[in-house]
């Protein structure tokens, strides 16, 4: 996959292109990065790449030119036409399907503005998909554009090997994670619950499917209803919901 | 405000830390960071940070002795009992409102975990929030605990002065904003529509105002539901319903 991000501030994703599974990711060849300042492609003479929004009132708006001429030009270096993503808050919101979704695609590219707006005629007529990260406000889109690649490129084939599989995948099985506990038993004093040290995988396997009914009950029940239970769950749950 | 990070990749934040806003506001003294790698807390003798979770199966578990000893150490440094944030997907879900109660803490201390899971006594005795971005897999904590930090710093008194002020602040009024349009008029043939460059205030203001409906009702109908709509936003809205 070929990773393509337009931004004013390049160096900010120095950190996290170099570290850790996205580094690995390259290393592999799985993946490759190209960060582009897009002021580079700014066809006026101070390379301005905002201006004011027609209409009036505050704030600047972002340059339909250099986003245009920007994405053409790494468009024409690739062979298939690539999604365009706009990191903004009106964007669908992301969520781990629509990184599944991604994942399948040969080159993505990546618009993140700061502060500013962005002109309509970008969104209507360069950008595939507008995505919002959640209901925050970020000075700019450079770490949703992050948290997108991220959390795309471990689902590349090869890129996620045995030890980094992730043992907290909680959207897979459609619960929350149970708790987790490592050496030593007692630490300070705090002891790690009975049935995990009882070498007796039934009451293992019991205990964990309850502490994840339990939290998933607490935390977010709106997952319990889209989730359908087993007789031996719906049992469980009912001893919780007696028990808190 | 003093913000610590635990990682064991103390390098992934050096590029969103001195770039943008967050290196302004550190220059302005407003917010310092402090990277620590809780490895360099591990009281074994080949640092290890994880172990075998009790009760068997895959991944590994963070251990709980290098996080209390790396927690204690920087609490003992500020004279206020610190907010301690642990990146998680089981945790709550991060809101602007979130932001906002972060926002008036003096000391705050993120805790990244990557692949692996948290010893549950982490959790029940040293964390005082978890928090997660949104339900999608990340590889660790650490561009969750960069997206509240950004959204957290840039809300810290003296921080954003008026030329950064967000023209994306789709969430301060409750509803979507409407498209922006700069210069110039006709790119390429595509057009700024005809009541932003009028000149009329009165029909700038009702076609915003209108296309925010309209951009609300299509993308998010879940903000109007909460908003209380004025006698002339019922009107446009209407109007709305009609045309799609």
């Amino acid at each position: 996959m070929k990773i393509d991000v337009l931004s004013l501030f390049p160096e900010m994703f120095e950190g996290v292109f170099g570290s850790s599974i996205l580094k690995k990711a390259a290393e592999k060849q799985a993946v490759s990065y190209k960060v582009t300042n897009f002021r580079d492609y700014a066809d006026n003479k101070h390379s301005t790449v905002d201006d004011y929004p027609y209409g009036g009132g505050a704030g600047m708006v972002l340059k339909a030119q250099p986003i245009f001429d920007a994405v053409e030009a790494l468009k024409g270096q690739a062979e298939q036409n690539p999604r365009v993503v706009l990191l903004c808050p009106q964007g669908e919101r992301y969520s781990q399907k629509k990184a599944e979704e991604l994942a399948k695609e040969e080159h993505l590219i990546f618009i993140c503005g700061h502060y500013e707006g962005y002109d309509e005629r970008i969104r209507e007529h360069v950008v595939t998909d507008e995505i919002s990260i959640g209901d925050f406000v970020l000075t700019g889109g450079e770490l949703g554009a992050m948290v997108i690649i991220d959390s795309v490129v471990r689902l590349l084939p090869g890129v996620l090997g045995n030890v980094d599989s992730p043992i907290l995948d909680s959207y897979s099985s459609g619960l929350l994670e149970h708790p987790h506990y490592t050496r030593p038993a007692d630490f300070r004093g705090m002891k790690v619950p009975d049935p995990l040290i009882s070498g007796n995988h039934k009451k293992i396997d019991e205990w964990r499917m309850k502490e994840s009914l339990r939290r998933t009950w607490m935390r977010r029940p709106d997952l319990l209803e889209i989730y359908e239970l087993t007789e031996i769950e719906k049992k469980l749950l009912s001893e919780i919901q007696k028990e808190d």
